[in-house]
């Protein structure tokens, strides 16, 4: 146990340091470390806590045994958030006897750089619950997505499923190499959309805003028939298509290094934005 | 015909004045302005010229009438380009004489900001054409997405339709408003996307890169069925809620000026890339 919390807390240390090296930080790095209080017992751990934020694999039965435990040492009225991508708040919050304060806070990867957090509340999930950990959230710098009710997938994975279906569609059809489909997003669509969302996008693509893109441009995109052939095979050959085009970008052995580019460049973005809102 | 040719030169001037503020240009605006030959006739427009880009209106008639007159001005070597978004190079170069050296060179709005550029062959389309296009738009600063053959919407269009069908769905069945998708993208997928487009972000997302994620996440992608009830009816009643969110944040009339705020953020990403390449 010693073990692993040394080895978060040196992870940690790393990261503070490296957002405090991108001038991400408002306090020195001390200060930031100073307010993390390692535990070994989980009612040390939540004693006090208004928030608590559970990061645990992404298991059905831990997920009930975590929730569980926490719920039985949390304060009464602690807001209990799961980071899951993939288990519907439904399905791990069903035997929680105060499943009103638990919910689902899933961040995109990596979540100390990405702003964007969605919120998904369970049935039984309450207002004030949702309200507590967005607010919460907000002050730390995270831009909220708040669902009114589940839905397989959330709205991240979702979206991010459109799009990978699509393009594992174009690659298997022949039309375009997977770095193709890279360059049209990151030096094209992703681009703009990282400025303005896709519904702000054709909101500005017609003189008459959005009511008026969707006459305009509306039957274009039926006639594209998208998904019509039902869901591309990304376990076909195209597997193959898309493994081995990246694999002559990149060897695997290379990819924590790669991550560590992507993480800085991200760093740069988000040092951008924050420029900004401190100008403004 | 001389009014059009100073209106058009008067935007252009505007528009190289604007990307000299944002430091976009490496030689002076009157350097580059001096380069434009205004003409009035296509004789005049074509004469010497190696590579001719028409961005006229998307109706198939017009096109037709264009490029059949192109034709017969030009060198017989120079590669002709149509901005079409949503015509088939099939059907534009259908009855051009020389339609081996006609192809679709689509860019992204707005085109003096967005890299990306995506090239489309038709069926009679030869190899060399396609090469020449390639070389003068990287050489002019684009990133070249190419196709191997058309298809309905090309690949931008596909993948833009593609997250919009997604995220109208979603907005369709009151999972969440049009403004949670815009931050979803933008504050999240897009942001990362930007950097490190789709097929490569899953490469980062596994340790033993893309073949492994297929592995690890196939699953829960195909339980998404994402597109399984078919398209979203965009002209139903989601439009009207779409559009009640964008207007309650945007008036129809402060469009234009919502759009120069996007270009001014737009090429500052621009900077950004461009001072990463200098520096490389």
């Amino acid at each position: 146990m010693d073990g692993v919390v040394e080895t978060s807390l040196s992870q940690t240390r790393q990261l503070v340091s490296d957002m405090d090296g991108a001038g991400l930080l408002s306090e020195t790095p001390e200060a930031i470390l100073s307010r993390i209080n390692p535990c070994s017992s989980l009612s040390e751990a939540l004693s006090g806590a208004d928030y608590i934020q559970e990061n645990t694999p992404e298991r059905i039965e831990v997920k009930h045994d975590v929730l569980t435990a926490i719920e039985a040492n949390a304060q009464p009225d602690a807001v209990i958030a799961s980071s899951t991508s993939g288990l519907l708040p439904s399905a791990m919050f069903e035997n929680i006897a105060s499943a009103r304060r638990c919910l689902v806070a899933h961040p995109l990867n990596p979540p100390h750089l990405i702003p964007a957090v969605e919120l998904v509340p369970g049935p039984a999930t309450d207002a004030a619950s949702l309200h507590t950990a967005r607010m919460i959230l907000e002050e730390t710098g995270h831009v909220v997505v708040t669902l009114q009710r589940e839905i397989a997938g959330f709205v991240m994975n979702r979206l991010q499923g459109a799009v990978l279906d699509e393009a594992f569609r174009l690659v298997e059809q022949g039309i375009v190499g997977p770095e193709d489909v890279d360059i049209a997003l990151r030096d094209g669509l992703a681009m703009r959309w990282s400025v303005v969302g896709p519904f702000e996008t054709i909101d500005l693509n017609a003189p008459g805003g959005v009511f008026d893109y969707i006459d305009r441009y509306g039957p274009m995109y039926d006639d594209l028939s998208i998904g019509s052939e039902g869901r591309a095979d990304w376990k076909g050959p195209v597997r193959d298509v898309v493994t081995a085009d990246r694999r002559a970008r990149l060897a695997v052995d290379q990819i924590p290094a790669r991550t560590k580019w992507r993480d800085a460049r991200l760093a740069e973005i988000a040092r951008n934005h924050l420029d900004k809102r401190e100008k403004s």
